[in-house]
């Protein structure tokens, strides 16, 4: 896929000379940005390396080479105090850590990421996609977008292009954004304002597990004013955003149990209970035709906003109407609730169903087994684990048989109904003040290095362990997102829009010189 | 696996010769027996090449292998006029034809069975199994059963052996009863009192959507005064069944329709519409919870049993109690109501369900598509078009906008519920008069090989294309199966218990000399 530009990068390189030759007295924001435009292809061809390195939670070695190339990136920028940090449980990916001290400065920020990514299904991606060969695009390939070669020195990156791999926006985007904004800063003249920290985890996507732990033993090490956490997508409108907290989650695994063995569905149709029944049944039990979750108590507990945040709800720029033409549906849940009103409220996902074959390996059979994973997101307020407990409870209502393990012959043998559960680790919500004098900080930080009004979110969609760092530090934390948000995170073809990479370098190391 | 037996081997070939000489003067069946029994390991070599060879829809080589094979078994048998019969339509699997005329017979059967097998997903099939590598075990794998090496010569097969491949049972097993069968009443001095005509079918697990072109194409070819179906399994009491008809068959794939590309559950959960929820919703609308569908008019066109179908329904063995112990579930569906009862209505059953990934692949998503595939039986009276119209009515009135192609972006933006169906080839039922002179007559011959009554069913559960035997030749129809009831056909581990083939192989002699 490689072609040679270097005629054309002969050019490019001498236009892009001329025109800094005749630039006037830049500030700090276009320093950094400059030296950015004249290291674009160093920084793209490093991003390339840490992108094409394997970082799902089934491959540990993998997860282990990244943490250390990410190590070596730190050391090459000049952080000091680079190390691994080990949870106290064996096996666990190390976070990566790094600092800079700043004389006389008396506040410490810290710059979270994370390494790893969701699980990768390769066939499930485009025609040439790969997930951890990463390759550029010519803009999103759901619309229209082509597959480009790697440019030659020289040539000009357009911020539409596309990066196309898993981690690309979640997150190595982060990690990349951060140590890029850090380089492009110090490089052009800058000086940070503050003490910086960088801790990358590498179990974000398993939903951090080992979070605690790593914060727990860690914890001198971890003093801050602030974490800014650099995870997630900008605003749909393609403004900056800064969001004050995230919503809790926690993942539901059901299988429910049918006969043995896969029957024929001639010889026993009619007599022998069918599980993929009994799961739809269970499952459309759930939530009515509006999408609001039937379960019992779903909606209690939950923290109400504050009038500052019902405020900022009310200033996010509409981006509904836009959204579902994109995405191709005609109506959504929600009874005409705006999408970030409904992000601030619990919700029930089904994130795969699974039950025999569909499409050419289907047969004709009565399947053993029928199942199904739940995403719980949680608002400040819930308690992931009382949250679980309402589903089972729900689940028990319907009349089900509720075991944590594979059912014995005695189980099978006395309930009609039979259900496997296994809730997974899970955390709950945070939310910090939007009063925070820090915080007014942070969004005056990022509202100097764009035009556009940045959109104040009182809490993200997604969710990130926010609730820890509270818990283990006391720590305070605010979201600053980098990705486009048609990123595809969390599915197959993930993509980073380079223009969002070259942004958040900007917004990172403005806050990094925070006033 | 193959282990050398070569010494015990001698000893057993020794061994039945002097058992033979000491025997006093045979039947025909023990004639057929003994020939059986002194020729089982040359039967078994010849039945494992033949499962070996891949024989599924998707192998169309495969497929074409086995047909050329199963002629050259004729061959060596003796049979006449054996070709492969082309359908009209290019690239049709080929149907084997052989035949054997008889002097002064007066009467023909031709015995049917079907080369092709189900889909297959090897990662799904046990450990040490493979579809088309065979392999023996000492008993059924899912009651304990081990894995055996290849016997050595004189090594004593026991009849609970089971062999296990894809194909084992459904129908390899018909080609090879009927064939052995043959093989081992003339070889052993019998003579056929009826004229023979061989046919097997290479597409009966895709729902034999050319068996009307391929016969009406050979009609002169085919005529005969009886088909005997070899295909399908004996009763679950062990005894051997006459089965006087089989339900009609269609399929159904569905599709619904949600967000264009896989979106993060965090940031669009609780607002876009989860196609896995729509499809859960839709196929728990289609039956009640004792498992009755509630598709408007689905139990209409029903032709009743007569008074001797009753009858010969309530003189069928429960082993309803049994079978539900031994398949592990507390509960059939059908209020109460027999299996054989149930068998002989129309049902509807979910062979499969998928929405992006469960287990460790899983994320957290909303897919953008669910699927499930449906299989519809029928029973006499039912029409498989009428019946399909029927389900498509009734999601339609759910609230679905039905399609039969990938959806517009008009359709998108205008239909809230959006499913795709795809209807497949099917066909009717069809069920033979239990007063027939012939129908008694092959009644007669079974019962004369087993000292157990046999069991009569006026309908299999399980699906044959006997409706187009009727239409295209005004052929009657009787099926005479063979395979053990725990075979499992259509699913993964299909096998075929050994004693079952032997039994099988006597019945079709006992067939071919119809009285």
């Amino acid at each position: 896929m490689k072609k040679p530009y270097l005629f054309s990068g002969v050019v490019g390189v001498v236009a892009t000379a001329l025109l800094l030759a005749a630039a006037p007295a830049a500030t700090g924001l276009q320093k950094v940005r400059q030296y950015r435009q004249r290291h674009e292809h160093e920084l793209l061809a490093e991003y390339l390396r840490l992108l094409a390195i394997p970082s799902v939670a089934a491959d540990s070695a993998g997860l282990r080479r990244t943490a250390t190339t990410i190590a070596a990136m730190m050391r090459q920028r000049g952080l000091t105090n680079v190390q691994l940090l080990p949870a106290t449980t064996p096996g666990v990916p190390p976070a990566v850590f790094g600092e800079v001290r700043v004389p006389k400065a008396t506040r410490t920020l810290v710059f979270y990421a994370h390494y790893d990514g969701q699980p990768v299904n390769p066939a499930q991606w485009a025609p040439g996609l790969s997930p951890f060969v990463p390759v550029l695009a010519s803009g999103s390939l759901a619309t229209g977008g082509q597959l480009l070669p790697l440019p030659g020195p020289g040539t000009a990156l357009s911020p539409e292009w596309r990066l196309y791999a898993r981690g690309s926006s979640d997150d190595k985007a982060g990690v990349m954004a951060i140590l890029a904004g850090y380089e492009a800063l110090v490089q052009s003249g800058g000086r940070p304002t503050v003490n910086l920290k960088f801790f990358f985890e590498g179990e974000e996507e398993r939903g951090s597990p080992h979070l605690a732990e790593l914060l727990h033993q860690h914890r001198v090490l971890l003093q801050s004013d602030l974490w800014v956490i650099c995870d997630g997508p900008v605003h749909q409108s393609g403004r900056k955003q800064v969001v004050f907290g995230a919503r809790g989650d926690v993942n539901l695994g059901l299988t429910v149990y049918g006969p043995k063995r896969p029957l024929h569905s001639g010889h026993y149709g009619n007599w022998a209970p069918n599980p993929a029944l009994a799961l739809a049944k269970l499952l459309a039990s759930m939530k009515d035709s509006t999408g609001r979750v039937t379960v019992a108590g779903f909606y209690d507990d939950v923290v109400p906003l504050t009038a500052a945040e019902l405020a900022a709800v009310r200033r996010v720029p509409p981006v509904e109407d836009d959204l579902r033409r994109e995405l191709g549906f005609a109506q959504a849940d929600g009874q005409g609730q705006s999408l970030v009103a409904l992000l601030n409220q619990p919700s029930l996902n089904i994130n795969g169903l699974r039950s025999a074959n569909v499409g050419a390996q289907a047969a004709n059979v009565i399947p053993t087994t029928a199942e199904a994973v739940l995403d719980l997101r949680l608002v400040l307020g819930n308690d992931y684990q009382r949250q679980v407990a309402k589903v089972v409870r729900h689940i028990e209502r319907q009349g089900f048989f509720v075991t944590r393990a594979e059912p014995t012959e005695a189980e099978r043998t006395q309930h009609p109904r039979l259900v496997r559960i296994a809730p997974e680790t899970g955390y709950n919500a945070q939310r910090t003040a939007m009063e925070l004098p820090v915080a007014r900080s942070v969004v005056a930080a990022v509202q100097a290095t764009t035009a556009q009004p940045v959109v104040l979110l009182p809490t993200s969609g997604g969710s990130l362990p926010l609730y820890v760092f509270k818990q283990e530090l006391g720590a305070t934390t605010l979201t600053v997102p980098v990705a486009n948000y048609d990123n595809n995170q969390h599915a197959e073809n993930e993509n980073i829009r380079l223009g969002n990479l070259w942004d958040g370098l900007e917004t990172m190391a403005a806050l990094m010189t925070l006033k």
